[in-house]
This record gives C-alpha cells, structure tokens and sequence, in this order.
C-alpha cells in the first residue's frame, strides 16, 4: 500500500511511527514534511520539523524532550551566549549542529533540499521516503502586539514557539513565500499516486496548514483519487502538546476537534478532508464533523505508548479503507 | 612602546603572552596575525592562527593541547563522522565551533575579517590589538608527491599538517592569493609607525613567511624606522614543535637558527631583520648570523613556563634596542 502522510514536527513523527509498526515491510510510507519553520541560523539552514521526523524515526530523537538528538550537549550554544549572539534562545545542540553543518554545506554546493534530505536520512534510515514540502524558501511568521507600525511585531515562528513559549496571543499568521513556492521534487506525485494520504495529529496552522499552503499541494490533496483522512491534534477542547491554543484562537478557530475539521474542510466541498478520527471523549462531536461533510470516527487519539500509537495508524487506515468503500459505493 | 609582532600560531601566542608579561600596562602591543592557513570547512570560515592567538592570550586555549579551547567536547565531530562527511580530520571542537558560526555569519553578512576578529576579541580580551594581516582570501598550499599529472598533489596546508601530520617530503609551497592580496585594515600603519617590530619563533614558511608574502607587508617591514628583529624557531637542528622539518628541507633552507635567519635576510640586504635570537646552544652559529649582515645574540629560546618566556620577550626588546642604538650611533 503506498501512503502519504503530511506531517509536522513531533505529533506527526510520533504517528508516523505507529504507521510503520502498522504496516508491513513492503507498504510505502511517503512523508511530506513541512518546512514553512525552518530559518537561517548563524549562518545554518536549520530545519526542524524534518528533523524530528528523521531523528525520531532514525532512533536519535532525545526520548524525553522529543526534539534534537539523544546524549546532546550543548556548549557551542554557551559560548554563542557568551558571545552575545542573538538568537540564542533557539535549541542548538552539538549533535544536532552537524545536521545543520552537512545540510548548508550542500545548499550552497548547490544541491536542493530533497537531495540535502536524502542524503542526511542515508545515516538515519528513517524507514520512510522523507520529501521537503519545497525547496524554495516558505518561512512561517507570526503577528504579535507590539512596537511596530501596526502596533505589531511579525516574528519567526520559532521565535514565537521557542522564546515567547508560544504564550502571547496570535493576531496573524503569515507562512511568507507560499504563494510562489513550488511543491518540492516527487511531492505531487506521492499525493496523486497514493492509496492512502493522512494529515497526522500536527498542528493545522503551521504544520499541515503550512504544507497545504503551497498551491500545488492543496490541488493534489483535493485532487487525488485516494481517501484523505486526518487525526485531530485537539482533544477535548486543547491541544495535545498546547501550542495550538494560541493560534487557533488567534485565528478565531473553534478550539476543537470538529471546529478544525470544518477549518479544514470536506473534499466534496472545497477543502482538503474525507474523513476524520476525533478522540472518544469527544465523541459528541461527530455530529458535526459529518455535517461537515466528513466522515467521522471517535476512537483514542492519546498516543501515550508504542501499542496506542500502532492503533491509532490502523484506525486510522481502517478510516480510509471506510472512506474509500463508500465512495466507491 | 608600541611593539608590533608577525604571528603565526602556537609558537607566536606563547612569545606574546611574555611579551605582556614584560611591558607594562600603556605599551601598545598589535599582533599581525597570520591568515594563510585559514579555510572554508562545512561552511564556516575557521581562522586557525588568530584562534590561537586570541585563546591562548584570553584565557581560553587548551594547555595540554596548545591548540583549541580547553573543556572541549568534540560530538559535533563525531556525528560529522557518522555522516560520513569530509574533512573530519579538522579538531572541530563543539566550543570551537562557536567561534566559528559567529565569524562566518559576519563575513557573510559582509563585515571584513578584521571587524569579525575585533568582535570577536571583545570577548577574549587578549590584551593586543590582534590584526588579520589580510582581509582577502590567502591560503598556503603544499605540493607533495602524488598522483596529478606532473606527479605531485596539492592540498591545504592544514591537511598537510593535520591530516597527513607533516611527515611527506614537501616538494612546494605555494601560497595562493598572496600576490593579489592587500595587508588588512591598519597592518601598514601598525607596522610603520612601530618603535619594535618582532618576528616571534614561528614557522618562518607559513606562518612568518606567509604574511610577509603579502606585498604590502614585506614593504612595510623593509621601510619602518622600527628596529625588526626575530627568534630563531630552530634550535639545535630541529624546530621546537617539529612540523618546520619538512617545510624547510623541502625549500631548501639549511634546518638551522643560522639558517633561518639567512632566508629571512637582513634589511640591509634587502631582507626583512635587522637582529636575530638564537638559542644559548646555537651560539656557535652566531658567526653565521652577523656575517649575514644580521645582530645576532644567544640567549635562552625554551619558553618552558612563564618567566622564561617573559625573559625572551625582554632579551628580544634589549636585541632591538640593541640594533636601534648601533644603527642610531
């Protein structure tokens, strides 16, 4: 079976995970990652969510922090503090800057990011074929009260996630060079080609909304002929790691799980969903997710172990073949 | 006193931290530091000589080692290894690092190398105003025996150095760039308005010899009304940290304190010294030393702990005001 899986940072690695205990050796898990978080740091193209993907996936994610590598250390970050360089509240571990090292080296070789991907899951054999969504540069950029004009302040995502702790209240969210990125190498085709394309448990906004943000991603999800099912990342009116409150509310989304379903929106009615799972305590939801026009399905979303995890993929794959059997029906 | 010194690395910083030791708090001292064993690695300009300048005099160079910071960790390192990645015979140390993410964030955002080192030293405070003796690119090659067409490899002179740990016959040395290159920001001027210009036991083919390749510099060392004199890094027969073996014999230059000075040639012969140290077991040699048109004088040149080495940094300043007084007189 060939599925591909659109995926954020740590929630989507998390069930991408599951899908590969889920699944048999010779399935094909295609991850389209999202890059719109990625940014130029002291001069290294830094890209997170890929990462996480790969080093989760690869066995070098730190188990406890869930991002940035296993035994890190971290004294080139103290000494750029002690340098006074800006900056320094993004994680910048000694292990994970060789990532960053090989990766910038190759971009200014030359090579695009897909083949910078390739090569840096070479070491990790992630188990998945892992695409950047672009390789053009789509940098996400949030709007917060401030000093500026506007009275705002346009930030990095990172800086609004890392440094503010994702605390301050969201007024915009601008994924800044969407409109003219196109989808990266073998990215179409992986949508098109698929039995099965998942939007995992990743934040709507800024992960699954910003790969959805580059056009020809959103016309291949709304075009292929497989099922498209999605996992909500809210469970009971909030977000599993937090961060999406802020921005969803910001954004005058309904902070549940229906209300990013209807964010999202149904296939049949312009937006990029067939079916979604919500978790069982918000089985009271379903109601309106198939008004929505999707079809619904309330099964546990917490992926608290390995077992849940490998679960929550076959629900979720159990959602599509449903999804599938009615369409064709 | 205003004392202007041409450095190289290790042997250089050594003789400046006594030259500190014995001056006195408004003698001005400026180090002209080599750049001709600098390279581009993973994308990060590393500066190898002006590190160890700016550590050793800072407080912050490894003692055992001599080189690099001290409380190193090296896991950036070991994950380029795991990459499989080039060049990982460079001692890329995890603090190090640091330094060198914020110097080449600088150039690239189009500072000069002497902005980035002064930047830099803000932190350090060496105690010097310490110089990049060239803001262009200039990089020492070395040929040795190999498989290119005319039997001869070229490489970078810290593969010869490290990698290869200078045990191949040298068969040239070429320093690339040099002929174009202008002397960086206030080289001339420190060197011609000097009352001492010293020429510390450093690598007298790429490291002294490198940034008096630069023709701006030699001039300037030719023309100052300062009194030039050096230290002799051969003693004995053999150079104190040993990687001068092959560089001279490889050039033809007599593995000798005599011959060293030769080489360098005395100012009124179109050199570059006026006076020339050698050590109190190489006084046999002083014959050869002032037939070359040099002052010559035997005196302790171990820089064995501090007072020893703060003792060489005085009979070096009695030697130029040696040579001022007889060429005064």
């Amino acid at each position: 079976m060939k599925i591909t899986v659109l995926s954020g940072g740590v929630g989507g690695a998390r069930f991408i995970s599951g899908l590969l205990a889920a699944t048999r050796r010779d399935d094909e898990i295609t991850v389209i990652g999202n890059t719109a978080d990625d940014l130029w740091l002291f001069g290294l193209r830094v890209c997170p969510d890929l990462d996480t993907v790969m080093y989760t996936l690869g066995g070098g994610i730190d188990p406890e922090r869930k991002w940035g590598r296993t035994d890190e250390t971290w004294n080139a970050k103290d000494e750029l503090i002690a340098y006074g360089a800006d900056r320094t509240w993004f994680g910048l571990g000694d292990r994970d800057l060789a990532t960053h090292l090989v990766r910038s080296e190759m971009l200014r070789a030359g090579e695009g990011l897909a083949a910078v991907t390739r090569r840096l899951c070479e070491r990790w054999q992630p188990g998945v074929r892992l695409l950047p969504m672009t390789e053009d540069e789509v940098e996400t950029h949030i709007a917060i009260d401030g000093t500026g004009p506007d009275g705002r302040d346009v930030i990095h995502f990172q800086e609004y996630w890392i440094r503010l702790r994702a605390e301050v209240p969201v007024r915009d969210v601008v994924i800044r060079g969407a409109e003219t990125a196109t989808a990266g190498p073998g990215v179409v085709d992986a949508i098109l080609d698929a039995e099965v394309v998942v939007l995992p448990p990743s934040n709507p906004i800024v992960s699954t909304g910003a790969i959805l943000s580059v056009g020809q991603i959103a016309d291949a999800v709304r075009s292929t002929a497989a099922p498209v099912v999605g996992v909500s990342p809210i469970i009971g009116g909030g977000a599993v790691r937090g961060m999406a409150d802020q921005l969803l509310t910001g954004l005058a989304i309904e902070l549940s799980a229906s209300g990013v379903a209807r964010h999202l929106g149904a296939r049949s009615d312009g937006g990029v969903l067939d079916g979604w799972l919500v978790d069982t305590s918000d089985a009271a939801q379903l109601a309106a997710v198939e008004a929505a026009g999707l079809v619904g399905r309330a099964v546990p979303l917490y992926m608290s172990d390995d077992a849940t995890t490998a679960q929550l993929a076959r629900d979720t794959l159990d959602l599509a073949g449903a999804v599938a059997g009615s369409s064709a029906a």
